[in-house]
């Protein structure tokens, strides 16, 4: 293979191998999960075995002015590793190798490593690291960080950034910067740790992260609750986290409740508007007392039923079927994905809302929700064989975050702005703090080679 | 009072006394709690009423390039309120009011607004706002977000930065930004909120901020653990926290024992190399049980003498021990209070070597530590009426910054960098991250009018 101009220059100082310009390739690295449309051909993937690697690349990228999209597992559902026309696609998948230390209760971690293989590593030591995204078995620990994913158990762990104490960061000029490390509190400086992580690859790209890992929660205990409506439903789940707090708090909607029950056939109740999960993990019989508090409130908030259970077969029963709702709904066709939150009073007004969009553009969407959190991702299905639905479920689903918009919600609250939700942005965040972030993109990477028209357009 | 030149231009656009010029005021606004002897004399203190009044003052800061100098309560530890000479001192105290949110559990509070009455409106409606810096009953919810404070509670509950979803902020030029707000997850652009917060004044002044509030905890089960050896105890807070997640666990070393010791006769064991003081806010009897596993660990990790209770008014007799260190040693003399923090394996070597510059330079030292978070304040002592004793302490606080650096740890835990640490800064960052902290000051304050001297020197 004879690699044409500069790109020859580059493959040089890098191990054979690492410089990919086979068209199938290519193919393969243009998108991440969102498959953006108006993905680009870039020239090459090159697929960096260390930071050094990162470094030769953005030097010689920054000497040509090559745009650099950085990517993990590809596993993105905002287009934030989408291929640039004409630039390269640097792949961290081979950055691999965890280590963890008991002792300052500590994993550092190639960006490459996968989240399930963090938490695989400090369970050997009978340590956990929280942060779950739904993709923890195929999403890498630096797409994580530089997305600053969410998950299940946020509403009582919190979210990536608030686990990551240290990272290795290479900057748009190749500079390589190691920042924090394992020391749980740190206060020197700004908090340049935490501005990197969430910025969706726009100010550097991270190489190694060290995240701080907590003991292995005990056995959960689970709660199930039937509501004949997602206000009574809403009303529960405001009760419950301003009395308890529940390691998981999820809602689903009637339309994803008739999906599980078509998939799994586990007697839910199909009229229902609304169906609650929620666990407690907390220590010894105060999980059960925990569940039995949530179920004492569920009921007077109107539960129509409730089953609480300290038996893990059975709370891993529901939480699957949690799961299942995504399979379920990617069986029935083409699916896109939201990821809208509000406050979680606004949560009725948001699923009834969801509902008329649901008739306008006439599309099935249903609804799953960290209701704790009052993130909610809506699931539009359509028939992908059909270009006019397809069409209804790009429009329903741009009349979502107009709708979260109007009710003073975000129009991210773990996926990511990437290219999926650029132009909603400003309408977001205001032209001042737009203004913000292009300066302090314009001081980190002044050419804007690093994930052009990721959160905005290139100035 | 006439005011000389451009400061009759500002008083004009503000209400009627909030500029004040008189010697005695400014006298009293020149310094934070750290007292830095180099300390200007600003033109004027200004006490800002609204955010309108701060954007007043920096529109007219930046058109004349005049430094300001912004201020919460005052009880900075590192010189991050120092007063610039010929600058303004810019008062956030009378940015009041703080309004409780039940339904989205937060809190939204002007920048001068008390940390305790934060909590204590939070509490109302059985909430808490867990962040408890020592200086809650005195400190700004404002300050302690410009600082990202700490406090006892962090080893479980995080520190400030864990706990801010929204703020707003005036930039240098005037420019007023809201950023964030009631919605718990939310990744919709830049961690501009992550960014502000800790950066001790120097991007822009935080006039309200909104915060995330949790039930109240149960009541706390206590434990106390004595221990012959310092090294003993660190084994013992390295089990501790690889087993449960104690909501409290501070250390005493011999000297601040025997400091409680002579003010409180408390008959504790004054041969002790380190006391430990351990809580759980477990729900319902898990509290009782990680005591007692608490309890197992530090036996087995070797104290000489244990203690556990659930009783509240017990469990608050040593928590009000460990809050009497620093009473007891300012009784002695002047202090100089520390801030440096390890890696919780190497507590016992930094306490070792703390002793050592103790003799080196024949000066009282003694450590307490946040002991679950490796963060520790060793407080000099020493007789200001002695100005050679002075000069050995600050040669000591000194000593005891470069031995945090070579034992790999940072130079403050949450006090801050400040006027007092800013030469220490670029040893520990290194000069990349130095450069980069520059860069980013450089796009938000292109004067580098905000807080002149914090951290770096202007460029």
């Amino acid at each position: 293979m004879s690699l044409i101009g500069g790109l020859a220059e580059l493959a040089d100082v890098l191990e054979e191998g690492s410089v990919l310009t086979d068209r199938d390739v290519i193919a393969a690295y243009r998108h991440d999960w969102a498959r953006d449309p108006a993905a680009g051909w870039p020239t090459a993937v090159v697929r960096a075995r260390s930071t050094g690697d990162v470094q030769a690349v953005m030097r010689w990228a920054a000497d040509r002015r090559v745009p650099v999209v950085v990517r993990g597992a590809g596993t993105g559902l905002s287009g934030g590793a989408t291929a640039a026309d004409g630039g390269i696609v640097l792949s961290v998948e081979r950055l691999r190798g965890v280590r963890v230390d008991p002792v300052t209760r500590t994993a550092t971690a190639g960006a490459g490593v996968l989240n399930v293989e963090v938490k695989r590593a400090a369970a050997e030591h009978a340590l956990w690291y929280p942060p779950d995204p739904s993709s923890f078995e195929s999403s890498s620990i630096g797409g994580n960080v530089a997305t600053n994913a969410g998950g299940l158990c946020c509403v009582k762990y919190g979210v990536t950034t608030d686990y990551v104490l240290g990272m290795e960061v290479v900057l748009a000029d190749g500079t390589a910067l190691r920042l924090g490390g394992p020391r749980v509190k740190d206060v020197a400086g700004l908090s340049l740790i935490k501005l990197f992580t969430g910025s969706e690859g726009l100010l550097g790209i991270i190489t190694e992260v060290t995240v701080r890992l907590v003991p292995l929660p005990p056995p959960s205990a689970t709660l199930v609750g039937t509501f004949a409506s997602v206000d009574a439903a809403a009303a529960a789940v405001v009760a419950v986290t301003s009395a308890v707090r529940p390691s998981m708090l999820e809602l689903l909607d009637r339309v994803s409740v008739n999906a599980v029950e078509d998939a799994l056939r586990m007697n839910l109740d199909r009229a229902a508007e609304a169906l609650i999960i929620a666990r407690s993990d907390a220590p010894g019989v105060a999980a059960r007392e925990e569940v039995a508090a949530m179920e004492r409130i569920c009921r007077e908030a109107g539960a129509t039923e409730t089953f609480a259970t300290t038996d893990p077969d059975e709370g891993e029963m529901f939480a699957a079927a949690r799961r299942e709702v995504l399979p379920a709904l990617e069986r029935r066709g083409s699916i896109l994905l939201e990821d809208v939150g509000v406050s979680v009073p606004r949560l009725p007004a948001l699923v009834r809302g969801i509902e008329s969009i649901a008739d306008r553009y006439r599309t099935v969407i249903a609804v799953i929700a960290h209701a704790g959190d009052g993130n909610t991702h809506p699931v539009i299905v359509f028939d992908p064989r059909d270009a006019e639905a397809a069409g209804r479920a790009r429009l329903a689903f741009t009349a979502i975050m107009e709708l979260a918009l109007e009710l003073d919600g975000t129009i991210t609250g773990e996926h990511g702005v990437g290219r999926m939700k650029r132009q909603w942005l400003p309408a977001y965040l205001g032209e001042d703090a737009m203004d913000l972030t292009r300066r302090i993109k314009h001081a980190l990477d002044p050419q804007w080679l690093l994930n052009p028209g990721v959160m905005m357009l290139p100035q």
